[in-house]
């Protein structure tokens, strides 16, 4: 089977309980051990835990990191658990821009405004996106999103659960080629 | 009074009517009666009628490309009614990065996920937003978004004219400084 | 005549002496008397002096910012003497990027490494490029660069004072049309 | 000893002959050999032959695309020989500016507007600098430019032999940390 790009993006810093924290290092454990890469925006929180979940099970995780330098310590960036960072020095937005495009699909759990954001970069650049029913955030009001603007979008699915997530976005990035 | 640059997003090319062009006309006649610089992302549709407005009225609009050159021509650009243009050719996402980061505050007539993004980055760099209500598409779940992701955000408002809008977005940049 | 969209670059901040930011002045006040837009990249010095100088006969300025806001006060940046800011939060080099692609040709008065980036920039977009001979710094090598690296490059001029650079940049602006 | 991010920059496609190939060849599996990530614009020339290299020592080889998308054929990219491949759709400078933000250090063999646009990168964001002399074109003035425009710069050095730039690269590397 194909190794893919996956993405995980997620809420971020400060906010993220036990349980879900365990639900992103079971993703990034599921990611690695399917033989795919895990991307990241170095984000704390949800992105943290997924990395630390990929690494536990011998996966590579490259982080696009929105600094010009690694090891620019700011409030929301987490440096740890990852393999190769990629600087850009685009600020927030803008790393957003590189890590979308480099995925070759998304999983979303929970997540604010920033999340969103990547979502719909995601959607413009026709990638693959898959959000944990229930876990809260954008993950709660992205179906609704999709039904008003791009009720079409073919790369669109909701998942129960951590495996099923990976499988449905494995599905369609296989169904994009 | 100060004289602020305003970014206009909406609605891309081929699906706006003759009332929501003229809608557009006059905000971005508005605009420049106001004294302000008209920010676009030089998109058909509600951007051209504002470009063109804020020219009728002897604006100044300044566009910012997806391109890397000038007069590239592809389905969704518009290079008429515009002053300068500034190239970035970072695509259409990177493109709005730029556009968000550079205008003061933004007002919004309709528009899909495109502009959804612009909206994302617009919060994301804390610039003050004006929907203009019941103007279609993302307008009529913005409110619904902000609610749940970030209902203390100070700097977004709705508005129900074209002249409420530019009033709303010049007190709400006034309130940053 | 048509309006173009013309580039200063040179010598950055704190070491330009009175004579240097002389020529500087002239150059941006004979930008705008022949009815052109100076483009900066909001950098003390040279920049700083052609701004001053396009301002003085009634010419806009647009400043292409490295940071990802207006004021942000770094020690190389000069905001004053500016019409319209651009704010990119690319960072120096990302920059440079757009601040190239955005002119249609580029003017050069001394400078170190940073002009010679926007310099390789140049050339790589295929943007005319006079440098003001025995300006010092990168002027006093670029013709041993460009007979090395690319002795066919149409659009490289060396001129003996301000107002041929002018011309001389008009003149290969109009030939790629 | 640490894992670095290494670039490799160099003359691009079309008029690399055979032993400047097997040059690159040799840089690239060195680099792996040693236990370093090799970065890469994914140029044809010789990067291509340095990602050869590097996987024939089972390397790992981060490539930074230009486009927006993968496999999206143009002339001067060379997608083969890479394992994670970045893309930044920011074009050929806007890549550049990706790619050395991310490398610790770069190894230059021949090239020219383009590699001399990536030393000049390189510089302004202090990255060490390890040019192959003799080999070529830009390395063939580079100390002439380091010297007239910043000879207190002190990550750069001329390498004899592609192992001698590999060692110095780390060197320069290790005395910044």
């Amino acid at each position: 089977m194909s190794k893919y790009k996956i993405a995980v993006f997620g809420l971020g810093s400060g906010q993220i309980d036990e349980a879900k924290g365990q639900q992103a290092f079971l993703l990034g454990k599921t990611i690695a051990e399917r033989g795919h890469y895990l991307i990241t925006g170095l984000a704390k929180g949800v992105t943290e835990y997924a990395s630390k979940g990929a690494k536990s099970s011998g996966g590579v995780v490259i982080g696009v990191n929105p600094n010009e330098f690694e090891n620019i310590i700011t409030a929301d960036i987490c440096y740890d658990h990852t393999d190769i960072i990629i600087n850009t020095g685009l600020g927030d937005r803008g790393r957003n821009v590189i890590s979308v495009r480099t995925c070759h699909g998304m999983i979303i759990i929970d997540g604010s405004f920033g999340v969103l954001n990547e979502i719909t970069n995601g959607v413009g650049e026709n990638k693959p996106i898959v959000v944990l029913r229930n876990s809260g955030g954008v993950a709660d009001i992205v179906e609704t999103i999709m039904n008003k603007l791009k009720p079409d979008y073919k790369y669109f699915k909701m998942a129960d659960s951590v495996e099923e997530a990976v499988i449905l976005v494995e599905q369609l990035i296989k169904s994009k080629s």
